[in-house]
């Protein structure tokens, strides 16, 4: 496991122990529509760069927060594409590729990987419920095998509030140990630390938490920071937090937390998705911003800008 | 609502209120694979013929028994296609084209159409969960509106234990009020009676119990018929169930049922998809039929064997 002081003052230099993705910050970074909810891709773009420039190591586009799964796979691609074209380099980047089915899954996670994404992010298949840890084993290893290239880096997408299926600790370790060069990482959403610490009994498997709340402990443990929806409201506070942590400033990292982690409470208090749009849209001035497409439904403006009032103690 | 004394001696020459499909019973039929999982399109072919020869007047490929959300798009598309190439018609066919994002829904409902097939089976997106009724609605009407095809004919497809997301009644009932020409049907899979009967007071839908367990009291309401997963090896047996209701002989109908009941318990103590399977393998003396796409994991021979021979005093 690495060290956390073995990080130099800018995370930002440091590699991760699997080299993913740099120590630091990374964005599940939001999708901004149309009101034909076809996607904003100017607009997508134009979020993507300034997160990046203020304090995101990286982006991990078509997370849960960036409505993946209302997504169409080959408006994925289209909009990764165009975030390559505009300059940013793809090795900031880790989509979400995971679909129901191993066919999709492959097909997406292979154009991302044309695109020279750093990884990608994968959900386990999550219509079939409570399925044998061996399923959940095989299909990963049939997409790893499907897919097929020396340079496939994947970051496991562990989210059981929401896909209620999950990667149990064990099916992770058995990846881990049967595509040591593939499997290299895993998001954990679940809320839940005892998931998050049994997971850094590992060996070499990049450990990102699915919330800041967990960055500083996580860290400690060698975890090259957290994946945080929050990144897309409230970015260089929570990079801020990741920099003291790698600095070995820990009394500044928790002085650091508390408003950070209040913020995120707060927000939580409300339907985080539709709430940051709501935020940004606010923040911005551009209304469309506040779009989310079907099933979820925008935040009702007056209640962004009562979470807007609440938040501003903290900004 | 449509009186059972209406149907005919045979329940496929009577039409079902909404034209979508004659009365009686549909298959959603299973997805035999290759040892490479992919999909054996002779075996598809064969085995969805032997259905429609063997009491079924309509298949519901591609359901939740179809391994449906293991199976990708293009590779659903071109089974559809080799089925409809070997003589089925495709109005007999109503497809599962349920995806969690519209794009991909459309796209897929889109082909169905374009084959001729008599409508499409609809999952609610089933990533996002407790999602508002409003969001669901307008997903519908956005797939709706996308597809746009005059003969568009949808059955919603309501399986909450498995989906988690279901389709309230109220969604039904409104998006069967706007679209009245689309809405044509529901699958009720929630093994809720009450939910079934609550479905009835929905003007002119089309009622289908997810179980045959139901469908003697769901034709007394003016169900045309039922769309069960054990047609897949009992179908001659069930369609005898509905072809008595049909013709109005009740006592032969509840007399036909119990056998039926009985064997779908004993199956329903296995995991159905792979029991089924294993089945088939056992009786057609072909291996390959146990195979299951992961996540899912085959039945293992003996519990197979063991449940074959539990049921054979009921067929």
């Amino acid at each position: 496991m690495m060290s956390i002081t073995s990080t130099a003052d800018d995370p930002k230099a440091a590699e991760s122990p699997t080299g993913l993705m740099p120590t630091g910050l990374i964005a599940p970074n939001l999708t901004p529509f149309n009101a034909d909810f076809s996607i904003d891709t100017g607009r997508y773009v134009d979020h993507a760069q300034r997160l990046l420039a203020t304090g995101c190591v990286g982006l991990a586009p078509f997370g849960t927060t960036g409505e993946a799964l209302s997504v169409g796979i080959d408006e994925r691609i289209a909009t990764l594409r165009a975030v390559v074209d505009s300059g940013v380099d793809p090795a900031r980047l880790m989509p979400g590729t995971g679909l129901t089915n191993l066919a999709d899954t492959a097909r997406l996670t292979s154009a991302c990987m044309e695109i020279g994404c750093a990884g990608v992010m994968v959900l386990p298949p999550f219509y079939y419920k409570n399925v044998p840890d061996e399923g959940l084993y095989a299909y990963l290893a049939g997409l790893i095998e499907t897919v097929d290239r020396d340079d496939l880096r994947i970051c496991l997408y562990h989210i059981p509030p929401v896909a209620v299926v999950g990667f149990p600790v064990a099916v992770v370790a058995r990846l881990r140990a049967a595509f040591p060069e593939q499997v290299v990482a895993i998001k954990d959403s679940s809320g839940d630390w005892s998931n998050v610490e049994a997971l850094f009994g590992i060996d070499g498997l990049a450990v990102y938490p699915g919330t800041e709340l967990f960055v500083i402990e996580a860290m400690k443990r060698g975890a090259p920071g957290c994946i945080s929806a929050l990144a897309n409201i409230n970015s260089r506070a929570i990079a801020d937090v990741i920099e003291s942590v790698a600095a070995g400033r820990l009394d500044e990292a928790e002085t650091r937390q508390r408003p950070v982690a209040e913020l995120r409470q707060l927000v939580q208090e409300y339907a985080p998705i539709n709430a940051q749009k709501r935020l940004l849209a606010l923040e911005t001035g551009d209304d469309s911003w506040a779009i989310v497409r079907p099933p979820l439904v925008p935040l009702p403006e007056a209640r962004g800008r009562e979470l807007s009032q609440r938040l501003a103690p903290l900004r």
